[in-house]
Formats: structure tokens, C-alpha cells, sequence
């Protein structure tokens, strides 16, 4: 398991590029995240870049500077999508962020202009989809979440008797996946309002956000040959922000029995930026112990890599501004801090779950945390928990007031990873802006 | 709607490829299903193909027989898979059945030299996975099976409230889907017994089959711009057989609240050939009438020409053949014969109910209908509803009896459309053996 401190994680390191080393930088030389990128308005095809400071860097551009077997890595970032990087092997990413780390570090001088020369500053780049998702598998890992959603609809029995043993998923429509920038369209839908017999179709009324990493697959697997849960790090290109908007009133009308799917299909936010595996080793930490009383997970979702380091300490915020708010340039207001630490089921068993019964993972594959919630309620990842469905609303600072989601409002989801002794590196944004819904179909109420 | 009927269609149309005459053929000069195939032992790459009789043609080796626009089609058959091929407009594809249609007529001479170079023997051929499939949603479009399996779990309420309403579907793991030819291993699974308090892990002791039907979406749509029931089968490209693999104990346990997952992403099995949306024009149908008392659907799943023609006319077998009785040469049980025509929703509803929240499908998106049952004993599609959940045995031929699939036994799913006045068209087979559970995991149970 990829748990291994080297030079890549010196908290004292500094680049030359003086952004990288601005306090609460989301991209110091430490991180160097994936994403991929066009450069406006140059008619450029898309290519595959690594943020440092304010600047992206066009690794492809510059693979004269690096020697083998990083270089392979280099010149797999002249594609479109990050997949033909993802699926090469960790040892030789790792030489890449290695070849990258010291070339971007203060005092080289060596290929310094070669890396300038293929710089990007950010504010001109276009941020687009980085990875060609193939499967988009969403957890429900957060048994915080799973109680507060479950006692919603179920009071005598929040939590379900299979959930302290199976790392609960369904499959998300991958189509869905798209840059958190994107602005979302209140999605139509079907819903049986309260007092009424019969559902309606019409707009959604009771639209929501949640909080969620999304575990980028790399190396993938073989039908047949399940992936342990202390292997399972190995298979982890990187982690992003995923925002899993809901559409609550559809959700509780079509999910019996199959579950959600119109609730969830019409977008899923991901912020453009992969914090690789690598970047967050300083940041593992161990599972939160499960309560007294709880089960022992199966022997299969049990390891002691992964009992001693196999969660992530991320901390992710969500703000909301609403359209009053943002044009008096009122600041947005923070909803929610989650850190995933407090999930019940870590990366690793997420994974060793998805393959225990012989299928396989592709490189590209996305899986989502789920809502991250934690026990108090400063930590609730969706409305529907904040606003314990919509009845008790959040107080907004412009005097407005939310249950759920209006037209106009500005959703966004930041996250960092801080501890003592290493530096403070940053997942940028999932920021999005909810419009009206369209008039979808010839035979919708007009 | 695509319903019209043209010289391809014409009952006394022969080939001068005598196979394709012989009764019983699956594949007359009517059908013309796409597959995409490898000659076998001569290192060959993948290559999309039509099927007549007992052959399969290469199109794009015969490209120089095909003039404008069907030459466009005939070129995009020298891919790996039929997606380029699926997303060009309807008229184009049916520009390519016609001439092909012409070349193989029996009486013509002109071409017919190119056209038998470029013919492989079925025998000779690999067949391949058809398409690259981006999406699959499954449905739940059967309330006979509906029914019969919500009341094994629901005795008071089988069907749910929103089943009248809502063609319930969800999303499967695209990953999953394989050539029906493909073994399948038993899968291992969390399952709890019956008068036990804890799950174990171990292999899945209640294996099933789904007698499905899989619609490949050809042209795709865009974001914000919802399919209508009308229009939607100008987005089919073609039909094929689809065994909905199932493990009942482990989906019991793990599908609640969000569906069922690892219960089905072992494996889903799709028969090779495609039956175009042209060549089952004949075969559409009138969809049953809803049952006094039941609701309309909501005018977005309502169009006058889906209400005259909406549904297919499809009728599929599945048969049972235990390692037993094969090694005997005893021929297969019939388990069921399933009528795709008593489905509650069309593929129309299931397609504009897809895209009605605003979301879009994709060129090589998969649909399952969903199993289909019929209303009496003999058309149930699924061991679980056939055996009551296991407990009243389906008897072999061999004496032997199935609660639910045993190791060795292979599953043949096989379907055909025919009408007074009109050819009979098959679908060819979907077939694969049970072999045992792998050893799957370092820490499973050994």
C-alpha cells in the first residue's frame, strides 16, 4: 500500500514560481494535482497539465525534460484525457511528480525555462472533463449521513441491517460526470406531492447538494481476481470534490426498489483538479474506531494496512451565496465542514467490496464517498440533513432562507488536507450555479 | 416514428445465398443483424459484419459494392465496433440495408462477386462484444414480474406505488455486459441465510437468469433536450437477446435502500446480433391496453404513434440444459417463452422517461427492458418467479430438479419475430454455462 514519505512531501520545500509558496495556495509544490486543460482562445486541443501555484503546466510540452521512466508519463500527458496516464504504473507516476517536484523547486535551474515555456496561467486556461469516465459507482459510506437520511424516511429504523456490514453503493450514470463550473439546470422530474394521490411532472421543488470525494480508478483489475483490501491504494490514481446533486422530491418517488437514477442523472459536479494518491499520503490516517457494539467487518474487507492508514483526513467545505447575495458581494455562506475521516468505510474497502464478487475496475472508473456527514451539525454534507428536510430552513446572511435549493444559487465545494509538520495543500473548487429549469418536453406543462 | 414498410420487408424476397432460404433460419435476407466478428486463425482485428443465413458478411471489405449514402455506412463497418456506425442517421443505415438488401436478392449478379469474397462462415467467425457501451440502464418494464417478484418480498403490497406511473429503472454497470457465448463464475457475495442474525461472505447459493431484451441507442441527444415519446425510435439502432445474470441472496442483502448492485455486475450476457429497429418494423405492435382502473400514463409518456405501434412483438425462450442432460444429449428444457408485447411501458415511454429530467443519451447506451414475464406460468422469465423463490422446484427431463441455477448448467435464451404476411426473423442465441465460484479473494473463506 502506497503509504511511503519522501522528498515530494518536505514541508520546507519552495518553488521558484513565488505563487506556489503564497500561504493558502491551493497548489504548492507539495500537491501538483492533474487536470486537463485548453488554453483560451489559441484554438489548442486539450492536454493533460499539473497545477503549481497560479500556473498549469503543459507537462507534454515540456517532456524534454524529463528521462526515463518518467518521460513515458510526460508524453502521455499530450492526450486529451488523463486515462493513458492513469493506467500506467504508480512507480512510474511517481517519477513523473518526482522529475516534476524537482524541477519546479527553488534553486533548479536545469530545464527551468523549458518548464516556464509551458506554463499556463490558470485564469487563461479552459478547465475541462479530465478523465473519460468509464463507471461511476456512488458509495454511502458516511454512516452519519445514512442515519440522518434514513431516520427522514424511516424513524423506527434510520439505519438498514445490512449497513455496518456492506460498503453500501449503486451505479451512477457516468454521462452525468461533468466540471463542477458547469451551471445545472433544475431538472424536471416526477413527484407525488404531499396530500395529493397522484404524482405530477414539473419542476423539482426540493433540490439539493452533497458533499462527496470521487476516487479516480488507475491501474485497473481482471474479472476474477478481486483487488485485497490492502491492494487497493495501488489502484488509486487520485481524489476529487464530487458534488451529487439530488433532486429529494423525485429520489422519494422513483426509488422503489430499484433506487435513484433520475434523481441523480442529470449532473454530477467534479472539480477539475485530481490530487494524486502520492500528494495525499501525508494525509492518511487511521480508520475512526467502530462504536462498541458494532460488527466486525467480514475477513474480506479487513487489513492491517488499511486498519492502521486506510482513511483520508480531507476537510471540505460547502458555501452557498445566493443571487441577492452576490450581487450586494455579500460573502458566501459556509453550510458545512466534513472531513472524511469520520466515513465508516475507508477507499480500500470501497474497492475490495466493488471486486469481492469477480468483476473488475477500469482505469477511469469513479467512485464517489457518498455524502460526507459527521456527527454534529456543522458537518451535515447535503440540505436535506441541514434543514432536516426542509423544515427547519438555513438562515442565509442576506435575511433569505433556504430548505432547499433556489434558482440563482451558487453552490461550491472546496476542500485541503492540513497536519502538523507537512504542508497545507488544496482540492481548489466544485462551484456551480443553479438555473431555472428548461421547458424539457413538447408534452411538459407548458 | 420509423414504422414504414418497404421492398426489404417483402415475405417472397429470397437470396441466392440458399441458407438464408431455409426455413427456420434465423437470419433471411428480411433480418440482417449487425455483429461484430474476427476470422478465426487468421490474426484478423475485429470487424463490424452483417449476418445472412449461414454467413456473416464483411461490409467493409465489400465497400466498393455500395454507392453514396450507404457507402458511408459500409465504410464505418471496417471499425472494431459498431458505434460509428450506430450514431449515422437513420436514412443512412437504411440506405445500407436496402442495397445489401439488393446484392444478396436472389436474381442479382451485379456485385454478388465482392459480396461472396467478403463472406465469412458463422463457424469460422469470433463474435465479438458488438458495441462499446457507454451507459446501461436496466428497467423494470414487466408488471407480471414486477409483481411476482415484489410479492416474494411484499406479500401485502407487490406492487409499489409508483410502478404505474414510472418506468422504473436504474443504472447498471456498463462493464458488466458480455457475450452471452462468455462463461459466467459463480459470484461470491455477502448474503445473510435464512434463521441466521450475521451475513457471511461466501459464493451465491440462489444464481438466476433474466429473460431480457437489450436496446442499443444509436443516434444520441443532447443535454436539456428530452427525447419524446414519438421520436424516440428514431434513436434505436437495434434489438438484442439480454440475460440479466442475478444473484438473489446477495441482492436480497445488499440492495437496500439503493438498489441492487454487486448482485448483478458479475456478469450480464447480450446475444452477438443486433436486429436493426427497420427490420422489426413488421413486428410493432399495438402496446396491451392498461387494465380498467389503472392510471394513464402522464402526457410526457404518452404519443399517438406509440400508442399505435409502441410496443414489439418479440417472443423469447430460455432453456435449461444441466451438465447431466448434455452429457446424455438430452435436448434443453424450456423454462419460458416471454412476448416482449406485454410489457406495461414501450421502449418509447422508457426512452422519454430517460431523458425527461434534461439528461441526454449517448451513441452505444445500453436499455434492458427489464424481465419479461407474461401473465400465465409459462412465460415467466426468471427461476425465482418459475420456482416461487426456490421453494416448488422446476423438474428436468433428467430427473434432476432446479430451485434455483447449479454449476455446469447452461442457459440459452433464443427469440424470433413472426406475423402472418411477414418473414420470420430470429435473434440467434445468447448462451453460457455456469462454471464454479473462483477462489476469488486472498481472504475469503477457503
Amino acid at each position: 500500500m502506497t503509504t511511503t514519505l519522501n522528498h515530494t512531501h518536505d514541508v520546507k520545500a519552495r518553488s521558484w514560481l513565488e505563487s506556489a509558496n503564497a500561504p493558502g495556495s491551493d497548489f504548492p509544490i507539495q500537491n501538483l494535482p492533474f487536470c486537463v486543460f485548453r488554453r483560451q482562445g489559441a484554438g489548442d486541443v486539450p492536454r493533460c497539465g499539473i497545477a503549481i501555484g497560479d500556473r498549469i503546466v503543459d507537462v507534454a510540452k515540456a517532456a524534454a525534460s524529463f528521462t526515463r521512466p518518467a518521460l513515458e508519463a510526460a508524453m502521455a500527458c499530450g492526450n486529451t484525457t488523463l486515462n493513458e496516464l492513469m493506467g500506467l504504473a504508480p512507480s512510474t507516476l511517481s517519477a513523473l511528480r518526482s522529475q516534476l517536484f524537482n524541477l519546479l523547486s527553488r534553486g533548479t535551474t536545469t530545464g527551468r525555462d523549458l518548464i516556464e515555456a509551458a506554463m499556463v496561467p490558470i485564469p487563461y486556461a479552459d478547465l475541462l472533463m479530465p478523465v473519460r469516465v468509464g463507471g461511476y459507482t456512488d458509495f454511502f459510506a458516511s454512516i452519519h449521513h445514512a442515519t440522518n437520511a434514513g431516520r427522514l424516511f424511516r424513524p423506527d429504523q434510520p439505519l438498514l441491517p445490512n449497513y455496518k456490514y456492506v460498503p453500501v453503493g449503486y451505479n451512477g450514470r457516468a454521462a452525468s460526470i461533468q466540471i463542477g463550473k458547469t451551471p445545472v439546470n433544475r431538472p424536471y422530474g416526477q413527484l407525488r406531492k404531499p396530500g395529493t394521490d397522484a404524482p405530477g411532472f414539473m419542476p423539482c421543488e426540493k433540490l439539493d447538494h452533497e458533499v462527496e470525494l470521487g476516487i479516480f480508478i488507475g491501474k485497473g483489475s481482471v474479472q476474477g481476481e478481486p483487488i485485497s483490501v490492502d491492494d487497493a491504494w495501488d489502484h488509486i490514481f487520485g481524489v476529487c470534490l464530487l458534488n451529487d446533486w439530488s433532486a429529494r422530491d423525485v429520489q422519494a418517488w422513483e426509488a422503489q426498489p430499484l433506487g435513484p437514477f433520475l434523481a441523480k442523472s442529470f449532473a454530477t459536479g467534479i472539480s477539475p483538479w485530481i490530487i494524486t494518491a502520492e500528494a495525499l499520503v501525508p494525509y492518511r490516517v487511521q480508520p475512526a474506531a467502530r462504536p462498541d457494539g458494532d460488527p466486525a467487518p467480514l475477513p474480506h474487507l479487513v487489513g492491517e494496512a488499511d486498519q492502521a492508514l486506510g482513511a483520508m483526513h480531507i476537510l471540505i467545505d460547502a458555501h452557498l451565496a445566493s443571487q441577492r447575495m452576490r450581487a450586494n458581494a455579500q460573502q458566501a455562506a459556509r453550510l458545512s465542514r466534513s472531513d472524511s475521516a469520520t466515513l465508516y468505510w475507508t477507499p480500500g474497502q470501497m474497492i475490495a467490496h466493488h471486486t469481492s464478487n469477480g468483476s473488475f475496475l477500469q482505469t477511469g472508473d469513479l467512485l464517489g464517498s457518498g455524502t460526507i456527514s459527521g456527527p454534529d451539525d456543522t458537518s451535515l454534507g447535503s440540505l436535506l440533513e441541514i434543514t432536516r428536510g426542509g423544515s427547519q430552513p438555513f438562515k442565509l446572511p442576506s435575511g433569505e432562507e433556504r430548505g432547499f435549493l433556489e434558482d440563482g444559487d451558487e453552490l461550491t465545494l472546496s476542500g485541503f488536507c492540513e497536519r502538523p509538520g507537512f504542508a497545507r495543500i488544496g482540492f481548489g473548487e466544485c462551484r456551480s450555479t443553479i438555473l431555472p429549469a428548461l421547458p424539457v418536453n413538447k408534452n411538459s406543462p407548458s
